[in-house]
């Protein structure tokens, strides 16, 4: 993959408790920090509710416009858990009870001594066709097909899943990041920031206040695919720091 | 407003931060539990980047569907805050320096003896015939046009803002909950809770898997926008909860 063909990504989480405020999503910061390490650019988030047809309407959206869709949620044992069968409609193809993930799981509970009841059975539920994706916390796989990967809701088995299906991915070039810290809030570098990334338009300079002791102050970010331009870019931004707080000592 | 007419809610969260990792959103789950207690269900949540297309997009789209749309981020002083650019755009009106916003922004910045310069006057910007949300916290006031509230991404701000707009808007009934602590996996309760589900249809029942120590437990929410209903359904899970243990004692 070269560096003008840069492979995309969107994240589709899966579940009533994230929009209810009772559960507050740690997935979508873990993927976007995975990401952007592989090379691989998250464009858009989507979080949709236990509803069919907003899964459907959501996956279908976003599979057609990116590289690879990742969901989470509403891949357990319970009645609310609909995501295979949300996935499967999406694509027009039967949920069935894959075999392989029935022996899986079968063997697992078998191991422990529990029983393989019909809500245990309803994780093997995957698309016709659909591969698995190795769950090595709790056994119950995940799956992908075509370029959706569906994961788990639970951060650890998120995290473990996800963990599986990076390697695999074609990746593009990574984004080379730096950061400058700037005492000054946004207020004061805005003009000189907006002509310096004017100036380099092969870098991404974003600007990120913070607000702490009743003041702010800003993070500033140079994103690129090349060094040169990054380098560059900071110069410039470290002598436009320097300039105003010889203007701010002088007045 | 009566219970069989339940206002809507969705979040735009913008900014490439978001996307990047480099910052973990708070503001959903902040406006998750506002919502939820004001009796407004969040239906749906995106986050897109700094990209005018994309958020005009996604604007119009859940503007569309939903009764209040809320927004975070964007709304600062540098090159990379284009949301009142892209509000503008995606209700066809121009962006003007709102008269009243650079009155109050050039009294505060005057007050502090710090120039209001062109980046800070951008902080002024907002669609023609926006309304302001005060900004207790840092003077730059955020805007509501037609059912879209557009709020500053900084979580303090972020919050301040939401304290003044959610009083304003009409809520519905709020939703009960009730909260029942399962200590058995959903793999033991998946099939009752489905039929306990099956026999309350005004409840919604959740199932919620949590994954310590290396064994699932799982929460139980029941959600209803009547008190009877709730308890009807909390009383049939104790009593399926009591039942599984006692098969386990006594196996």
């Amino acid at each position: 993959m070269s560096s003008t063909s840069v492979a995309t990504a969107a994240m589709l989480a899966i579940g009533d408790e994230l929009l209810s405020g009772r559960t507050k999503d740690k997935n979508i910061g873990q993927l976007a920090d995975v990401l952007f390490l592989a090379g691989i650019d998250l464009k858009e988030v989507r979080i949709v509710g236990d509803e069919e047809d907003a899964i459907v309407e959501a996956l279908n959206a976003l599979r057609a416009r990116y590289t690879y869709v990742f969901t989470s949620g509403g891949i357990g044992p319970t009645h609310d858990d609909i995501t295979a069968d949300a996935i499967s409609k999406a694509f027009g193809v039967p949920c069935l009870h894959d075999p392989l993930a029935m022996q899986l799981l079968g063997a697992m509970y078998e191991r422990r001594g529990v029983e393989f009841n019909e809500a245990r059975q309803r994780m093997a539920r995957m698309p016709q066709g659909a591969v698995h994706i190795e769950n090595a916390v709790s056994t119950a796989p995940g799956f992908h097909i075509g370029n959706v990967y569906v994961m788990a809701g639970v951060p650890q088995v998120f995290t473990a899943m996800l963990g599986t299906v990076i390697p695999k991915l074609e990746g593009g070039v990574p984004m080379l990041s730096r950061s400058v810290a700037s005492p000054f809030g946004e207020g004061d570098i805005g003009s000189a920031l907006a002509a310096i990334q004017k100036n380099h338009p092969e870098t991404s300079i974003g600007s990120y206040p913070r607000f702490s002791e009743n003041r702010f102050s800003t993070e500033i970010v140079i994103r690129s695919r090349e060094e040169a331009p990054a380098q560059a870019a900071e110069r410039d931004i470290m002598a436009m720091i320097a300039e105003i707080a010889a203007g701010k000592a002088a007045s």
